[in-house]
């Protein structure tokens, strides 16, 4: 697939989401504040990296993207509640994300950790209240399960209390592995596991796309300690660096950068063999697994 | 029904109740400091009325109490998720809660604010899962769609907001009612709606028991701003008179006690009301309307 046609079929998946996302806001009938907060940090831009696998996963089967907006729509609200909570004081601390103010510096604590809750809770009415003709009553309740294991104790919100146990520890490539697959992978699993659950893949099929988004996981959490090593900071939005002066155990720190590549090179590598294996027309994807290897920001 | 009876039936189902939250709790595969946090704060104790409400409502049916063990279990952690966040500093800032160290106080705010967002995940979990005997395909989907709406943005979570705008202002009688029907009495309306959905309801019934629990969860939030005046601070269990220390509209400071009692009455009375126009066997949430009438704690 030629880098236009993805960039054609990404932009225009951005749109139709964000789009999703701010209706689907404005619809409730709750106080003005907590509306804006919740709009603030879902409408912060970012690379919408679940939506778009979900998108492509319903393309491999030949289904009609569209069918996925609702659910593309409820896992971005998820990861958009993690960022908010994970930047409070209380937690990592941070004031920017990708270069604007975080939520609670705009909002107030009080009402960050509500908007957080609000795009949790609503995320799962989503799923619920999705139309009939696009979902029945049994996919609908697969979606529920998918994305609240990925996201609760045996998911995201595990692995970003491992990763807050483990700060300032030495950790091992098995416990580093743990908070990845945690903290960001199962969240991207979902995603793929979502666009085949609304496509009606069988069990097989979800298998391997499975295995494929966990390879996909990983490589992803690698090039990012990549990047914060040989990265532009304009591109990536922190300085370069930034893990080694946190004392942060990474990829590169565990593996040196020249293993950190070569693990990153394998996982990718893996990740399409799994591609190649689902029998779907899996362009797409692909391309976004390329994305992953070679991103810059 | 006799005071005997209703203490046997409250105190049997509080102990299958708390035997549930702790073996669901126990079964994740997740670090263990989350487990314990989460732990801490649902064995906290408490009244356990949403979910002696959504037992009293199925018994009305006719049900075996049982059945709704699972989704009792869900709302009382929603309940516990949304006491763990107010307390923390940025919220309420409280370090006591039923004489105990509140969460963060224990575990830290981190700690505190993933044991929430764990909770309040496994709770939808809890319901898309609840085995097929108890709850065919749609139910669970209506039971998910009940819980999301009382307890995001337009519900309970709304509430919190308007608590927090409203803090140091001068509020009408309407912005109060406004703060009570959403902060507290959207979830107790979701514990009777859910009994309902779990018996099999129509309607019309389910229409009936929403507007029972509406007056009940009313005269709950008067009952409480009473005692905060006339209550015995070891029973309560905080200072009395704490909420004109504070300057915080209540029932009594707009409508003074003895207009506020008044209020208590009129509502039990319209409560009672839709109860015996129910046509069921409505014995023991009669009897939990008159202890929300007299309770002393």
């Amino acid at each position: 697939m030629s880098q236009e046609t993805f960039s054609a079929f990404a932009s225009k998946h951005k749109q139709l989401l964000e789009k999703e996302l701010r209706d689907r806001v404005n619809q409730l009938t709750a106080p003005s504040v907590i509306k804006e907060s919740m709009l603030y940090s879902l409408e912060a831009g970012g690379k919408r990296i679940r939506p778009l696998l979900l998108f492509a996963t319903l393309s491999a089967f030949g289904e009609n993207t569209r069918k996925g907006l609702q659910t593309a729509a409820a896992i971005e609200m998820i990861h958009t509640y993690s960022l908010i909570h994970d930047d409070l004081p209380s937690m990592d601390n941070d004031d920017l994300r990708r270069g604007k103010p975080t939520n609670h510096k705009v909002f107030g604590d009080a009402f960050a950790i509500l908007a957080g809750d609000a795009l949790l809770t609503y995320s799962f009415q989503l799923l619920a209240e999705t139309p009939d003709d696009l979902a029945d009553a049994s996919t609908k309740l697969a979606l529920i399960k998918e994305l609240s294991k990925a996201s609760g104790a045996e998911g995201m919100v595990g692995g970003q209390v491992a990763d807050i146990s483990g700060e300032e520890k030495d950790l091992s490539l098995s416990d580093l592995e743990y908070i990845h697959i945690h903290k960001t992978g199962k969240l991207l699993e979902c995603s793929v596991v979502s666009g085949a659950i609304l496509a009606g893949a069988t069990e097989e099929q979800i298998k391997i796309l499975a295995k494929f988004a966990y390879h996909l996981g990983l490589a992803f959490q690698i090039r990012d300690d990549i990047l914060d090593l040989e990265g532009i900071e304009e591109k990536i939005g922190k300085r370069v660096g930034s893990d080694e002066i946190n004392h942060k155990v990474t990829y590169p720190s565990l593996l040196t950068l020249e293993g950190a590549k070569e693990a990153l090179h394998q996982h990718i590598e893996l990740a399409k063999h799994q591609l190649n294996a689902a029998g779907l027309n899996v362009e797409l994807l692909e391309a976004i697994t390329n994305l992953i290897e070679t991103r810059d920001h």
